[in-house]
């Protein structure tokens, strides 16, 4: 991935120093993928430093964690005032606002960067997601953004924003896609299990998806996964066990959620769903002997129910992209960040997994109104729901009858619904926690009287018995 | 509560002294609440000290966090070998793990106990988790099954395991809570947004959920609830703000589910769930800008209706403790744990917020089958779930099409699908996750052949282009 990347900005004009501690590893790519270009080697952390122009500009690649920390120590004493060391690697976020602090405090420069693409995006254009030292960004501007992917004729790279904003985001975009793959497989799932469409079929339909409001990499590469045959001529989806791994931010990003309070409900079904996979021999055992609905056959407008799920597909996936902008907004209130979201938006546009024409509607939308609420204020995201909501409920309601799970697809609609009540049912909750707890409560506006004030905690005596008794132990 | 602990305990004919570092306060209990009593009292730690019987057993009563660590701190340099520090707040288990650890180094015993039941049941009875050093159980079983509340008989407290697990078991009973909450909170909305039932006829069908399956102390006081009148003869449940404070356990349970792997998907969106009703006034502006379906009257048998929501609520909250238990049951095996799991569920039948019932089948079920895989293979529960099932699955539809959010009846009927399904969609994550990042996948059993074999990490080439690309970025 290092050697990539340096290749890439290499290619764009600007002149890398290559270093590794392992110094026959920067021989040999002198001598093989970087002969004849203009990248120089060095065999120390002292040549390396010695050959770069100031303010110097230090990108790290290594493994995130204790290596990273390993590495800025060693560099730190050779560096002077304004210098900049950037991490790229997948460290997560408290550990940059960790290092933007320290670095900040010795008058050095530090920016954590996520870097999406993989072998491929490093070399031919990564989306880039820098975050941290506010002031180093024009420095690394110019280099960043012409390494960077380019969509709609726009570097995939912007400044995010404070200390460890960047790597922040980076940990919400791999959220995001988890809500995403996790939607597409749900809508196969629907078409496989529960309309009995053979897999190349599926993939036409995920084609022709690909052509309207879902055009985005992963619909595209999942309808050529689908029409992917073994040697034997069967499908190789069939094949491959349905038990999802994953690596990790995924689960931060719903942890980061629980934290700031934002229900990015999807994105944790998104998680639990692999969890559930993952238990694939339980599973088996369980199949045996819980029985689920008579499977019935399809009698309704085929056409019409394809049209519905493509809705159901879409809605949910605004909700999901709801859902994380506003937990971003949150954490940047939490921690006083000034985050460019339509910037993110934009980088997020090529370059990596997400990728989607859906983006450009994102960014608009922030570009359009910097103060947005939620997506879900914006005239478009409104009319896209209004539109959806229909075919989506029937999606749903089908696939519950049916017994095909759509945890993602179903707490997206949980939450809108949640989410255009003025009222909800939590007064229920309230009303519990001040019955068994003395937990209080508020009142609901319009509803003032004498014993019930606005803006005071309030506690009734439910039962007539005692009186205001402590909540201590009813944490609830 | 430390007051009514020591009351309580007093009672039943063992001998307290009470301590505070504030001694006017130990004076002041002495000369009042505990006149008459053999409680005595200590004006220091030295004094508390002497006057107890060896092994020593002391309940500690204060603030999670430094406090619990401060103390036990002046503690530890008058103690002997064996002697019993107890923590009996509303600690968070890793720290519990710490303590029993570093007490046991230092040959002392170390106790974190759940306790539940706040005032009332600190001072008549309350739910008691010990969990921690086990050499520790003979000494205070006889005091903590006394003080206990009694359900069927039987104290609600046993021993629950080694290190943290009193303190892990005491934050699962308040994450199924925040699950058992919700679930009615649905209940409720269903009833009176989609059905338009006027509160005190709720009520009546609280009242007789409450003679049935869903027989709890939670179904009971919320029909009080229901009942419960303004001096101006309005509900008094209509007039309190509709959103939902929360004190962390619910989200500690809901992040200690996303490190262990285990989907415990209700308690999760139970904590979205108030997570989103405290974002009130963006629901409120929210409401006027997005709408759903329009209001339709309902048509069909409201006594089949009201029957199917007892059978969803009584079947998602199957789910909940199935997903509760699993959670329990992986983090004994990450920590080492042998927990009793009957135990808890007995515990829990009495003295604490979610006793009911049907506590008494789950303790059934493990008492029947101690290795228990989860509840979802007990006979018990698969008929309870076979039965549930058509009324639930309705219930979910119809409020789906209603448009009333139903988080907790959704995500518990997703996993349920999920579960009982031998091939779930998953193969489509780990093809998309193999295509655009080489994280490979495996075989399903039954489709081995000489390229795809069992037991190994398969990649395949999906697009033509390129090998073995690294996957060093693509954490998905």
């Amino acid at each position: 991935m290092g050697q990539n990347l340096i290749l890439n900005i290499n290619d764009k004009g600007f002149t890398v120093v290559a270093y590794n501690r392992t110094t026959s590893k920067v021989d040999a790519f002198l001598a093989k993928e970087a002969k004849g270009t203009k990248v120089q080697g060095a065999h120390s952390i002292e040549e390396l430093v010695a050959k770069l122009k100031r303010p110097r500009k230090i990108i790290l690649l290594v493994k995130a964690g204790d290596a990273v920390d390993s590495f800025i120590q060693q560099l730190v004493p050779h560096l002077e005032k304004g210098d900049i060391i950037i991490d790229g690697g997948n460290s997560h976020y408290p550990d940059s606002i960790r290092r933007t602090e320290e670095l900040e405090a010795k008058g050095l420069l530090f920016v954590g960067s996520g870097v999406s693409g993989g072998e491929e995006g490093a070399r031919h254009g990564p989306s880039l997601m820098p975050g941290g030292s506010t002031a180093a960004w024009p420095s690394i501007q110019p280099i960043f953004q012409a390494a960077a992917a380019k969509a709609f004729g726009e570097p995939c790279c912007d400044w995010v924003g404070e200390t460890g904003s960047g790597h922040y985001v980076k940990m919400v975009h791999n959220g995001i896609e988890y809500g995403d793959m996790q939607l597409i497989a749900e809508a196969y799932d629907i078409l496989r299990r529960g309309l009995g469409i053979p897999n190349d079929e599926i993939a036409d339909i995920f084609t022709d998806w690909n052509k309207g409001v879902l055009d985005s990499f992963l619909i595209d590469i999942t309808a050529n996964i689908l029409k992917f045959k073994d040697d034997d001529g069967e499908f190789m989806v069939e094949k491959i066990l349905d038990s999802a791994g994953q690596k990790g931010t995924g689960k931060w990003t719903a942890i980061a959620s629980l934290e700031a309070g934002i229900p990015v409900t999807l994105i944790g079904e998104a998680v639990f769903a692999r969890c559930l996979s993952s238990l694939k021999q339980e599973r088996v055992r369980a199949s045996k002997v819980i029985s689920g609905p008579q499977k019935e056959a399809f009698h309704g407008d085929k056409k019409q129910f394809i049209d519905d799920l493509e809705q159901a597909l879409y809605a949910s996936k605004i909700i999901s992209y709801t859902q994380g902008f506003m937990l971003m907004r949150q954490t940047a209130k939490d921690l006083n960040w000034n985050l460019n979201y339509a910037g993110i938006a934009r980088m997020w546009r090529g370059g990596c997994i997400i990728k989607s024409v859906f983006l450009n509607d994102i960014a608009a939308a922030y570009t359009k109104n910097l103060e947005l609420e939620s997506l879900l204020f914006d005239d478009f995201f409104i009319n896209a729901i209004h539109k959806a909501q229909p075919g989506w409920r029937r999606i749903i309601a089908q696939a519950v009858l049916w017994g095909i799970p759509t945890p993602a697809f179903s707490t997206a609609l949980a939450f809108l619904d949640g989410y255009r009540s003025e009222v909800v049912s939590a007064n229920i909750l309230q009303a519990q926690r001040d019955y068994f707890g003395a937990h209080t409560f508020r009142v609901l506006p319009g509803k003032e009287n004498a014993k019930l004030q606005a803006g005071k905690d309030i506690h009734i005596n439910w039962t007539g018995r005692g009186g205001n008794v402590s909540a201590s132990s009813y944490d609830a």
